[in-house]
């Protein structure tokens, strides 16, 4: 085991086992995480500068809502269904824009401004008792935390932070604000955003599926927190000699400026429930947002963000670390897709967890008391 | 307002609202709407003259059903289930074509003479008790309206003219029966049929999204008739200088012979329950037929008809009047797909009608009211 | 009728009708089939030299299930669920392949043996009461009949030769063991595979659809046995002259060596329960195999198998053979898709079978049974 101090695990449950089939492939228990798990608490949405500008926005898509978030005039952070109120047209078909200081229907013209007031609505005066107040946007709650743009469908929420809990402290050193989107590929993966999840949070598959990741940071290094409420990650360490995760583990461009030395040796790796995983490098950050499709169907939208005095830099090239996470991520959603089809096979039974295995078994304990509550609240 | 002279409408009632979702996105009421409007009433299925020779023939797909319209020797219009009476093999692949006489199944060689009779049936008379006379392909009923093939899938259905009612008289000096196909368009169009009847039937939204159209006709001119039972419309003015619906608003054809002064300044737009709507230039005849493939599809057959003289001059070109329609169209079905996006939203309430989306409003007791009735009729 | 010499067949019951629509169209209908009979018959899988060497290996899909099959040090036919013990992931993402001494799961290098016994399984022992033992790859039952694979995915099952019963004599001096694969086509035929194997077992439609089959036997020729429980099939004359059914009906090969002089003038077409149809040439064999994927979808494999001598021999080309069946079954799909076609339309009513067709009439008593006693048995 090389020269690597390994701490050992706890020892998991005799009965420690995978799921059920079902959790994976029934279109009514995605439906169910999909309303209660993604439907009530803030999900990861995008980035801060991605709607900098007052009516600069960008569109998502979750569980057949269609959400713009843009920017008031004040420099808010604002997000509306994308519905207008007269005949329930979609207001904007593009992914991503700036509106011209209002957003105007382009059916008929009803037209509101960027906090969702609905200021013309063509010949409804002639109308009696239309009031253009009674016919404002449905909001969508947006907050930011350091940059990272969540939203949530639920009304009476908790704010972001207290679902955020320590992480806010946790990862302030980082200045996530101050980073920059570099580059973003969008995977489509033909498998269950939580065997997505339960890929991230082991690398007990490591030395056999990426050689190259491990040759930076062995896999039995580093250690996991326990499972929090709304999230659960650890660290690894970077082998000595070892940068950052890139190609050759090098590090060819300046160290996040507040990290301390020890989180210079470190890549932490945090699932926030629901959608967002968190890739802290020393001189970069990762993120994956996962939008389920289907049972077996999840968009992986991941990003490279960096320090801006990095991409102004002439000739700025992130392939190094681009590459090395285009591979690993290409080699995890291989298998996570091989798991999908194995685990929708009749033959397929429960198999039997490791004790390197803890976080995944935590959190089918979490995915599985959110159902029974389900259950028993439908009763 | 410019210098139109404007029609009030009347007000509408306080509580008139769009219809709610399920109306346009729940496969249960598009089926009863096939079975129970498309399936009872006369629908339109195209022209005299693609089934002009006796066995020349065109095929149709509603609601599952795939039907073959053609003519018999002695020149009546004739329609069958395109389904053989051995083993239910499909007769016509081809969606056009010319039968030799008469119909023969690919499979087994079964024929059948123009009028659905069988006459030949190798190897059956072996088969005591068979008698060729209990084995007819299986008629639908058809008819003609000044060129136009109705078809109807109902046993003892009215007559056509009893459900065309006064449009009979009111259209016979278009002498529709004299004009000829010069272009066809299919659309599929991402949106349920209902939506796209409803586009055609207010003019609302024509300033905003057609400005084109607007410069030739005012959005507010013209009148509609009050809803019908079986079909709604009204007429629109053309603008002072303008001689018919083209890109420049002039005219390049010989106008409908039989046209009063009054009818020369109109454009007719009718919709015939449940397919059709019918478009009256002062030198053309536009024609939409409507299949509805799914809640959230339809396909849409667009055909512009001219003067068979006009179409026989050398040169003939109807740019002219194809791409403004052609422009129009592809707007409407623009908006109506993101109507139909818009109202799938989970967020979507239903909105206030205005004064003059009257018909539509009306269009949706109808609906309504259909609806209504199958739910009791089941009970 | 030429100068044939026709058996006459036995007649029909006066009720004999094709089967009504939902045997055809019915997802459950096609669900049960394949649960009840793919799910308890031993199937047609492939053919022993497909994994002749040990480790050599292919792989199948049926009804949501996915088999590998190769075999093992001993030389032994061996087939399992394609499902890793561990978190499910399927083991083998390609279709044919050669396991190097065990198979290795590609996620966390679960390894297994060329029995399916679990022999690695890295960091697994360090939890307690974990026993290799208990994580065989699960076992689906497998076995040769002269070359040919058989699959059953029940666990009871009697063997393979009490299914095929006579057939195993009747075909033993064919060898059928000592032929190899020149030729695959793959089919994707838009029907249901119950009208693949009626449109197998009648040559009624030959005249009209296939010309040049009927060129070089007529379709009134040979005769067919009686339907047994697990099979049904016979056997159809070749005209004076003809000697197999290739393009020209000349024989550019040797007949296989162990045919009497009379199996050398005749064609054999058995159709083995559930899904092989096997048509043994004087001088070349041909198998179909179905794997239904939906009401309306069959994947259809048809091979040519060979004398490997013939194989052997320099400028070998089996395309006078192959090009006549590839035109044969495209025509036979083609009427299979329309007969599918029909049979969805609401207005398909049952039709009588001709005595020509009494094998059709038999199968379907077949099904029917099979589905009644499914009923009975969930009662």
């Amino acid at each position: 085991m090389d020269e690597v101090a390994v701490k050992p695990r706890d020892v998991m449950p005799e009965n420690a086992r995978t799921l059920p089939a079902r959790y994976y492939t029934d279109p009514s228990l995605l439906k169910a995480e999909l309303d209660g798990l993604y439907g009530t608490m803030w999900f990861h949405a995008g980035r801060s500068e991605e709607a900098q500008r007052p009516g600069q926005y960008f569109v998502r898509e979750l569980n057949g809502h269609n959400i713009v978030v843009t920017r008031n005039a004040s420099g808010e952070i604002r997000a509306f269904h994308n519905v207008c109120r007269h005949r329930g047209t979609r207001l904007c078909s593009e992914a991503t824009g700036q509106f011209a200081g209002s957003i105007q229907c382009p059916y008929h013209a009803w037209t509101y401004d960027l906090d969702g007031r609905l200021i013309g609505a063509p010949h409804m005066l002639e109308v009696p008792h239309f009031r253009k107040a009674d016919y404002p946007l449905q909001p969508v709650h947006a907050a930011e935390w350091d940059g990272h743009v969540f939203l949530t469908l639920r009304d009476h929420s908790e704010p972001l932070a207290a679902q955020l809990g320590p992480l806010v402290a946790k990862f302030r050193n980082w200045n996530m604000q101050d980073l920059r989107l570099g580059r973003r590929i969008v995977y489509d993966v033909k498998a269950n955003w939580k065997l997505i999840i339960q890929n991230y949070n082991e690398c007990l598959h490591c030395p056999n599926l990426h050689p190259a990741l491990n040759n930076l940071s062995h896999y039995l290094s580093g250690e996991n927190e326990p499972l929090q409420a709304t999230y659960m990650g650890g660290r690894m360490d970077l082998r000595p000699g070892v940068d950052t995760l890139s190609m050759d583990g090098t590090c060819p461009r300046a160290i996040l400026p507040g990290l301390s030395a020890d989180d210079r040796r470190h890549v932490y790796y945090y699932c926030i429930f629901p959608n967002m995983m968190l890739s802290l490098h020393p001189d970069y950050m990762l993120t994956h947002t996962l939008w389920p499709i289907a049972p077996d169907r999840t968009i992986n939208v991941c990003e490279w963000h960096f320090l801006p005095s990095e991409l102004a830099r002439p000739g700025f090239d992130p392939a190094d670390c681009v590459e090395f996470w285009d591979m690993t991520n290409r080699q995890d959603w291989y298998v996570c897709e091989l798991s999908q089809a194995g685990i929708a096979s009749p033959a397929y039974v429960p198999g039997p967890y490791s004790n390197r295995e803890d976080l995944l078994y935590a959190f089918d304990r979490f995915i599985v008391d959110f159902h029974a509550k389900g259950t028993k609240a439908a009763r």
